[in-house]
């Protein structure tokens, strides 16, 4: 079988934490990770910071309601990894394909996200993995 | 304060998984993850194995005892994403810097992993998320 999409590289690793700023912090007090500045997005009700690193980002997530998605999976989990991001070229294309193949997905079609044009496919078609499609702007 | 030490990429994202050859089927069939070479790692009672893309790589990891680190993991949790890690030029020093900084670790001095010198710093002190340091055996 054809592959459905391509992931060319890991866009970020999504990590819900309670306190952005503390988490921000650490990460670059333990691990020299750069700060960024925190936006917020009110539709998934979080805010949220992409920090660089190698070709990658940390995405951290702090919930601004607990009755979201991000919230309720702190108040179920506790704080930690969250989801996975692969850079594709297409994100549209992707979503299509896969969803031809009988892939499980969370978004039909691509949306405006804080690294892109993205799109989720349901943890349960890939192995608990909540996995996100990222197709950067500037392409 | 100075950092501990600086993570230069992410070396791979580790996630459980109950059936390793099923998953990588499917990271292949969906995204396009080349395949490798599967191998048993007896004192973690894990099977495992690294999948490139792009600078980084997707270990998954199958319990080979149900009464093992992972195994737990997948009783407790189910499938999904388990560990982060960050690749480092030292992880002796790393871990020794961590440490002298009060961050809780689980290894104390650096051992042999399947990608190189490995040490685990625990998940409490890093927002949840269990993070590994990585020295690549190149190096």
């Amino acid at each position: 079988m054809e592959p459905s999409c391509t992931a060319r590289y890991i866009d970020h690793v999504g990590i819900v934490v309670k306190d952005l700023d503390a988490a921000m912090r650490l990460f670059q007090e333990l691990f020299n990770v750069p700060t960024a500045e925190p936006q917020e997005i009110p539709d998934q009700k979080v805010r949220a910071v992409l920090l660089p690193i190698g070709q990658s980002r940390l995405e951290l997530l702090e919930p601004l309601d607990p009755d979201s998605s991000v919230g309720r999976f702190l108040e179920n989990r506790g704080e930690g990894l969250h989801h996975l991001a692969f850079n594709v070229e297409n994100v549209g294309e992707s979503l299509n394909e896969l969803g031809r193949n009988g892939v499980r997905l969370v978004d039909l079609a691509p949306r405006d996200g804080l690294s892109g044009l993205i799109g989720f496919i349901h943890p349960a078609a890939v192995h608990g993995v909540l996995t996100e499609l990222v197709q950067s702007v500037e392409e």
